[in-house]
C-alpha cells in the first residue's frame, strides 16, 4: 500500500474545526486592539503572521512549534550516539520566524518555549548544550535576539522522554509599505527558493516510512548523496530572514510569499484572490525526496502535497524585478530561480506543473 | 511523612542550570536588536517579561505556560462530567499576562499554543469550546487582542489525552516612564491583591494530595467554603492587567511589582537590590490552603514558600500613595489591602511574616 500523510496519523478534519472555533472567537476580541493605538487589518487572520496596525508601523505577532521533528533526532541519537539537536533548534526558530516575515515583517525578538516530560532530559549536557548553542544560532540568522522563554517539567502531560519545542516571535513593519499583502497580478514571476530537505514537515510519514525500513535511519540514501536517511532528514531548515529583509532593503516589492511546509506545494494557492501557479521549472528533486518517494512508496502527486519538494519559500514578483531579486537572493546565500509564472483563468485557483503532469485544484487546501 | 515540592518530583536544580545555559546564550544576542532601532536594558534578563528599548518606548515579549494545572481539570472531568477547560484557558491567559504587567507593559497581543498528543482531544465539543471561550474571555479581561496561535498534534511527545497549553504576548510601555523598574525605598509600603486560591502553582504537589485523599478532588474543603477539593483548585486565576493600568492611568507609581506564582511567598524577594520585606498583614488563609496544610499535611513554612497563600500579586509604593492605590484596585474590581513595609537591613534580603512566625532568607530563592 502506497502511503499518505492521512494515513500516518493526522487528522485534519478535527484540528481545523478546533482552529475555526479559535478564529471565530479571536476575531471578536479585535477592538481590544484601539485601546492601544491599533487596529486589525482586514486580511490578516488565518495568515501566518497575526498583524497590528498603527499609524505608522505593523507589530506583528506569531507563536510557532516544531512539531514532531525531534522524535527523528532522538531516535538517531539513541541508535548511533549522533546529536542533532543543535539542528532541531535551528528548526524550530526556523518555523517561527519564516512564518513572520510572510507578511513583511522583520523579526525582532524570539522567545523559546520547551516544555519537558522529566527535567532529567536537560541531564544530558550535550543535548542540552546543543539545543541551547542551536537556538541562539538560529536567532542570529533571524537577526533577532532570544528573547527569554519558558521550560516547564509537565509531567503526565509531555511523555517521560519527550520534549515539546515551540516558540514565539515579535516583529514589525516599518515603514507600513514593506508589508507584502498579497498585491499579486496576472503575469507575476514566481521564485523559487531552495530548501535543505523536509525541513519541518511531513515528519510523521517520514517516521513511519523508518518503521518500514530494516536499517531505519541508517539506511542510506543514496542517489549520490552520502548521507544516512536519518541524517538528511535531520539537516536543519534554512531560515529565509535574510532573503525578504535584502529584497526590502533594495527596494524591491515583494506582492507575495509563501512559507512552504504543511501541505506541501498546495501552499503556494494561499492567497484568496483566484490565480493558476504554473510552475515551469521545478527543482530536480533532492536525493532525499527521490528516496522517500521508492521507500514509501509514496505517489508522485502525494509528494508534491505533503513535502516542499526542495523548495522552501515561494515569492511572487513582477517580471521585471526577477533578475534583481535573484540577485538579492544570491547576495544573501540562497539558491533561488524563476519557477513559474502566475496566470489568471477566471474564478479558478490551482496549482500546475505541468512537466510532471501535476495539478492541484484549491479544494484540496483548507489552511485559512 | 509531611509533604514538600522537591518530593513531589520537579527538579529545580535541573532546570535551573539549563535556564542558566539558555540566559548566558540569549544575552549574546542581544546587540541584533540594534538592526531595528532597539537595546536591550541592562537588568531584562531574568525579569518575568523581556523588554527592548527604543527612543520612546519598551516593547515586551513574553512566553509562559500553563503547567500541569489541567490535569486536575481532566480528573474532575472523568469523575463528575463537571468541565473546567474555560477556567483553564482563563489560567493560561493570567500566567502569561500577569508576567508581562510587571515591567509596566500593557498586553496588546496574546497567542495561543495548544499541543495535543492526538486530535481526537478536540472531537469532545464541549470542552473544546470552553478552551476557546475562555481564552477569549482571559483575552477580555486583559484587555489584549486574541492574536493567533498554534494547535500541533504531536503524538509521541504529547501523551495521548493530554494538552500543552502556553501562549506569548506581546506588550509596550509608553511613554516610557511608565516602566516599573524596581526602584524601591526603605519604608516603601507593600500592597497585597487577592487571589482567587492556588491559582497556576504549587499543582504537583496539589494531585499528590488528591491521590493520598480517600474522596480525592471530591473531598469537600470545608472551613466554610461549600466546594469540593477539585472545584476549588480550578477556580480561574485572577488576571491583575486592569489594577497595573489604572495606576498609570491615574499616575501612581508603582515601584516594583511581583506576580506571585512559583516559590510562594519567597519571590517577593526576586528584586536584585537586598530589602526586608517584613509583612505585618498576611491575609487570613483561604479555606483551600486551609484544607491543602492539614490534608498533606504541609507544614506551614512550605505553604508559604510553595503556594500564594491568597496572594497573587504584590506591588510596593512609596506610603504616600497608598490610599490611592489601594483606591485604584478597589476601582477596577480587585481586593488590595496594606500588608507590609520595605526595610533596610544592611545587605540582608529576606521576607518576614512576624505574626507566622516565619522568615525566608535570600538563600531559599533562586530564580533570576
Amino acid at each position: 500500500m502506497s502511503l499518505s500523510y492521512e494515513s500516518s496519523g493526522v487528522r485534519y478534519d478535527q484540528l481545523d474545526a478546533f482552529k475555526r472555533a479559535c478564529q471565530q472567537a479571536a476575531r471578536t476580541t479585535a477592538p481590544l486592539l484601539g485601546d492601544h493605538g491599533y487596529s486589525e487589518p482586514a486580511t490578516t487572520r488565518g495568515e501566518s503572521a497575526y498583524l497590528m496596525e498603527a499609524a505608522d508601523h505593523f507589530l506583528a505577532h506569531v507563536e510557532e512549534g516544531l512539531g514532531t521533528k525531534n522524535l527523528v533526532a532522538d531516535a538517531v541519537y539513541a541508535e548511533t550516539g549522533e546529536c542533532f539537536y543543535r539542528e532541531i533548534a535551528i528548526d524550530t526558530v526556523a518555523t517561527i520566524v519564516n512564518d513572520l516575515i510572510t507578511c513583511g515583517a522583520r523579526p525582532i525578538s524570539v522567545a523559546m518555549h520547551a516544555a519537558v516530560g522529566d527535567s532529567g532530559w536537560f541531564a544530558d549536557a550535550k543535548r542540552m548544550n546543543a539545543l541551547v548553542a542551536g537556538w541562539a544560532e538560529g536567532c542570529r540568522m533571524a537577526g533577532a535576539v532570544w528573547g527569554g522563554g519558558e521550560t516547564p517539567t509537565l509531567r503526565g502531560i509531555v511523555e517521560p522522554d519527550g520534549i515539546v519545542l515551540a516558540g514565539s516571535a515579535v516583529g514589525m513593519i516599518e515603514p507600513k509599505a514593506l508589508r507584502i499583502t498579497g498585491e499579486v497580478r496576472e503575469g507575476d514571476a514566481i521564485i523559487f527558493l531552495a530548501s535543505s530537505g523536509v525541513q519541518t514537515n511531513g515528519l510523521t510519514l517520514c517516521r513511519a516510512i523508518a518503521e518500514r525500513l530494516p536499517a531505519g535511519y541508517q539506511t542510506p540514501i543514496g542517489h549520490g548523496d552520502g548521507r544516512t536517511y536519518g541524517q538528511a532528514l535531520l539537516a536543519p531548515s534554512v531560515i529565509y530572514v535574510a532573503f525578504v529583509r535584502e529584497c526590502q532593503r533594495r527596494g524591491l516589492p515583494l506582492n507575495y510569499v509563501a512559507h512552504v511546509t504543511g501541505h506541501g506545494w498546495r501552499k503556494l494557492m494561499r492567497l484568496e484572490e483566484p490565480f493558476v501557479y504554473e510552475i515551469t521549472s521545478p527543482r530536480e528533486p533532492l536525493a532525499l525526496f527521490k528516496f522517500l518517494e521508492s521507500a514509501g512508496p509514496i505517489e508522485r502527486r502525494e509528494m508534491y502535497a505533503t513535502f516542499n519538494q526542495g523548495v522552501g519559500f515561494a515569492a511572487l514578483v513582477k517580471p521585471a524585478d526577477v533578475d534583481a531579486v535573484l540577485a538579492a537572493a544570491q547576495a544573501t546565500g540562497y539558491d533561488a530561480w524563476r519557477a513559474g509564472t502566475v496566470r489568471k483563468q477566471g474564478g479558478r485557483k490551482a496549482v500546475e506543473v505541468p512537466s510532471l503532469g501535476l495539478t492541484f485544484e484549491a479544494d484540496t487546501l483548507q489552511v485559512r
